[in-house]
C-alpha cells in the first residue's frame, strides 16, 4: 500500500504544460510561508480573542447564551420550576418570559463580526387563550430537558418531537420552542443535549476524543471521520497542523483526502458536504479556538459558496442567539473565487451562466455588512455580478484530476492569494 | 468519562411501567438466542452462497459484471481499442457494441433473489449521424477511465464531467455513458474508479482496513465511521459481532451509538443516513460476505421503508447490471413492522395517515416479486395498506428516548422477531 502510495506521487504527471505548474516553488518554500502565517494568526487570534460583547458599549443590551452543564441546565429549569411556583401560589398565575428571536431584535455587530440578538422579549402567559397553548408546550419541553439532564443522554429533535405528538401537533411547533428553551435558559441548543443529524466529516492532522475514544484523523484512510453530533463529548484536540482547510463540497475533500494533502501541507480538511449543519460549525469553531488556526475556505464560485462561507463566518439569522458559539471568526475567503476563473484561465465551456435568482442574491450579498466590511470580498462579488458566471471548484478539474491538490492549492498558498 | 458512562447504565430507569419491559430475559439468554442465530446463518450462507447466474439454467443468458483490478480494466480498454483500431483499417469504420440497460433488458431472477441484465445491445456507430455524439462521448468516457488506471485514483462523476464539459455538455450524457462503459468492459462502476459521494456511518464490533489505515469501530465514540467511497480501498474485516443491524435513519443510528448497543449485543450497527448509496450497498455487501453475518434492518413501518430494504436487498434497477455486487441477500426485516404498531401499543397520535401517494407505492410494492416472495412481507404491507397508517422509528420515543435500545430491540432479538 506504502510503494502503491509512493508510485503515484513519483510518477511523472501527465501535463507538465498544465497552467501555473511552472510557477510553484519547491514544497519548503510554501511551507515556510504556511508557518510565518500560522504564527501570526496565532498571535493574532490570542490577542483579539478578548473582544466579547461585554466589551463594547453598544447603544442597546445584547441577549447571548452560552455553553452550559448539564448540572448549570438542571438546575436553571428547577429555578425557574421554583419562580413559577411561587408566582402561582402568590395568586398571580404565570408566564414564561421568552426572548423574540425576530429579524427585528437582530443586529449585526462589526466589531465581532457576527449577528446578535437584542434583548426584547415577551411574556406567554398560561392564563390566556392566545397562549395557553404555547405555554403547555414551553412547560412540556422544560420537563423532557429535564429528563435529559437526568439521564445524561443526547437525542434528536425528532425524537423529542415525538414524545408528545399530541401536544405538540407537529414539528415545527416543538423545534421552535426548544430555541424559545435555549434563549431563556441562556444556555446553546447543544448544552439541552438536543443535536442534529452528523453530516459533516473530518480528516488530517488531528487528533481527538469522541466519547473517550482517542481519534486520530491521519489514520482514517480516505473515508475520514465522522463529526460527533455533540460537541460536549469532544476533547483533547491535538494537532501539528499549519492551517484548517474548509471545503463545502463533498468531491473536493475526496481528492484532497485521496492525495492525502494534509502529508505535504500540514492540515485539517473538514467538510459538511454543503449547507453547514450546527455539528460541524462547533466542531470547526472548537478547533478554531483549541487550536489556534487560521481557516482557509474552499467553496464554489458562486452567491451560495460565499454564503455558505458566511453562515461558518458570522451564523444563520436563525440562531443568532447563539452566535457567539457557532461561529468562527476570520476564515479566509481561498478560492475558488470569481477572480480565479480568467486568473486560471477556466476554459469558457467549464463556466456556468449565473441564473437570474443566482444574481439577485449576489446583489443582496453585497448589502450585507458581512460582506461589506471586507473590500477585497466586495470585489470579488462584483465581479461575479458582472461577469454573471460561476462555477464549481471541480471546474478546476479540466487541467486533470488534481490539478486541485497538485497545482491549484499550493500555488494559491504560495502566493498566500486569500482574503 | 467511564464513570459517567457507568452511572447512566446503573441508575434505575424511569419508566418500569414500559410496555413489555417485564417480558425481557436476562441479556444471557438473548445473547444466546443471538449465536444459534448467527451460528446457522453463517453455515446457511456459505452453503448456499455458490448459487450463481452459472448454476441456474435460465430461458435467456444473462450479463453480469465483476469487480476487476484496474489493470484487468486498463488491459480490457486497450483490447477494445485495437479490435476498433483493426475495424478502421479493415475500412469497416467503427462501432461500439453496447449492452442495453433499458427496463425491457432487465428481470428478477427469484433463485439469485435480485434484478438481472439479460443480453441486448445495441450498436453505436461512429459514422452515423444520430450516434456520432454518443460514440464520441463514449471514446472520450474510455481515454478519461484509462488515465485513472495509469493513475490509480479516485475521482467522482462530477470531475469527469469537468474534464470535458464542451463534449459531454450535462452531466446526465457523461453519467450515463459511464454506466454504459462498465457494462462493456463487464466491470462494476467502482472498478472503474469512479465513486459516489460518502454518505454511511458505521459503528460497533468491526475492525477493517481503509487504504492502509486500520480502523477499529468500537473506538469510533459516538459519530462513528464514515463508510468510505471506494470500497477496493477497504478490507482485512474482523468482528466478534453476532449480527448485522442495518439502520435507515440517523436519529436511531445516534440513539444506538450512544448507548453502545453494540456491547450489550456484540453487532456492527450501519446507516446510509436515508437512501442506500452505492459506497455503504458496497459495504455492507462486503461485510456480509467477509464475515458471513446475518443482517437485519431496523426501517421506517411505511412503503419507503421497505423499498429501502429493497435496494439493499435485490438491486436498484437502475444499476441492474451490477446487482450481483451491490447486493446483500438475506436481510431480515427486524421492525418497524407495520403489526408492531398494534403489538407495541404505539399511541394513535405518533402514527401517520398514509397519503394517496403511499398507499400507491404500498400497492405497487405488493405486486413486486421481491416482496412476493416472502409471504410474511406481504403479510404486513397488506396489513400497512389496509390501515393505512404508517410510523417511523421514532415513534417508539413515546415510551421514552431509550425505549428503542432498552426494550424494543432486545425484545425482538429475544423473540426472533425478523422476517
Amino acid at each position: 500500500m506504502a510503494d502503491n502510495r509512493k508510485r503515484r506521487r513519483t510518477e511523472p504527471s501527465v501535463g507538465e504544460e498544465l497552467p501555473f505548474k511552472n510557477k510553484l516553488k519547491p514544497d519548503s518554500v510554501i511551507l515556510q510561508i504556511l508557518k510565518d502565517f500560522s504564527a501570526s494568526s496565532s498571535s493574532s487570534s490570542s490577542s483579539s480573542k478578548t473582544l466579547t460583547l461585554q466589551d463594547l458599549t453598544l447603544p442597546f443590551t445584547c441577549r447571548e447564551v452560552a455553553d452550559l452543564s448539564l448540572a448549570s441546565v438542571r438546575s436553571n429549569i428547577e429555578s425557574l420550576n421554583l419562580r413559577i411556583a411561587h408566582s402561582i401560589l402568590s395568586g398571580l398565575g404565570f408566564s414564561f418570559d421568552v426572548p423574540s428571536r425576530s429579524a427585528a431584535n437582530q443586529h449585526y455587530v462589526a466589531e465581532l463580526d457576527r449577528i446578535v440578538l437584542k434583548d426584547k422579549s415577551s411574556l406567554r402567559p398560561f392564563a390566556n387563550i392566545s397562549t395557553v397553548r404555547k405555554a403547555t408546550i414551553t412547560a412540556r419541553i422544560l420537563e423532557l430537558i429535564h429528563q435529559l439532564c437526568l439521564k445524561g443522554i443526547h437525542v434528536t429533535k425528532r425524537d423529542l418531537f415525538y414524545t408528545d405528538v399530541k401536544l405538540f401537533q407537529d414539528q415545527l411547533q416543538s423545534d421552535a420552542v426548544l430555541d424559545d428553551v435555549a434563549c431563556m435558559l441562556s444556555c446553546t441548543r447543544s448544552s439541552l443535549n438536543v443535536v442534529a443529524a452528523e453530516k459533516g466529516v473530518v480528516v488530517g492532522r488531528l487528533v481527538f476524543s469522541d466519547d473517550g475514544d482517542m481519534i486520530d484523523c491521519t489514520k482514517m484512510g480516505m473515508g475520514g471521520k465522522a463529526i460527533p453530533p455533540n460537541i460536549d463529548r469532544v476533547g483533547d484536540m491535538q494537532s501539528d497542523a499549519l492551517f484548517i482547510l474548509l471545503v463545502e463540497k463533498d468531491a473536493a475533500y475526496m481528492r484532497l483526502a485521496e492525495d492525502r494533502f494534509y502529508n505535504r501541507f500540514p492540515c485539517i480538511i473538514v467538510t459538511a458536504k454543503g449547507q453547514p449543519d450546527v455539528a460541524t460549525r462547533l466542531f470547526l469553531r472548537k478547533m478554531k479556538t483549541d487550536l489556534k488556526l487560521p481557516v482557509l475556505a474552499l467553496v464554489d464560485s458562486d452567491p451560495y459558496g460565499l454564503k455558505i462561507l458566511s453562515v461558518y463566518g458570522c451564523g444563520s439569522k436563525n440562531m443568532s442567539y447563539d452566535s457567539s458559539n457557532l461561529t468562527t471568526p476570520d476564515i479566509k475567503w481561498l478560492g475558488v473565487r470569481p477572480s480565479d476563473l480568467d486568473k486560471y484561465k477556466i476554459p469558457e465551456q467549464c463556466r456556468l451562466p449565473m441564473t437570474e435568482q443566482d444574481i439577485k442574491t449576489g446583489k443582496d450579498m453585497l448589502e450585507e455588512d458581512f460582506v461589506k466590511k471586507n473590500p477585497g470580498w466586495v470585489e470579488e462579488l462584483s465581479l461575479m455580478v458582472k461577469t454573471k458566471q460561476k462555477a464549481e471548484i471541480q471546474a478546476l478539474s479540466t487541467f486533470g484530476f488534481q490539478y486541485l491538490s497538485e497545482v491549484y492549492l499550493p500555488l494559491k498558498l504560495q502566493q498566500k492569494d486569500w482574503l
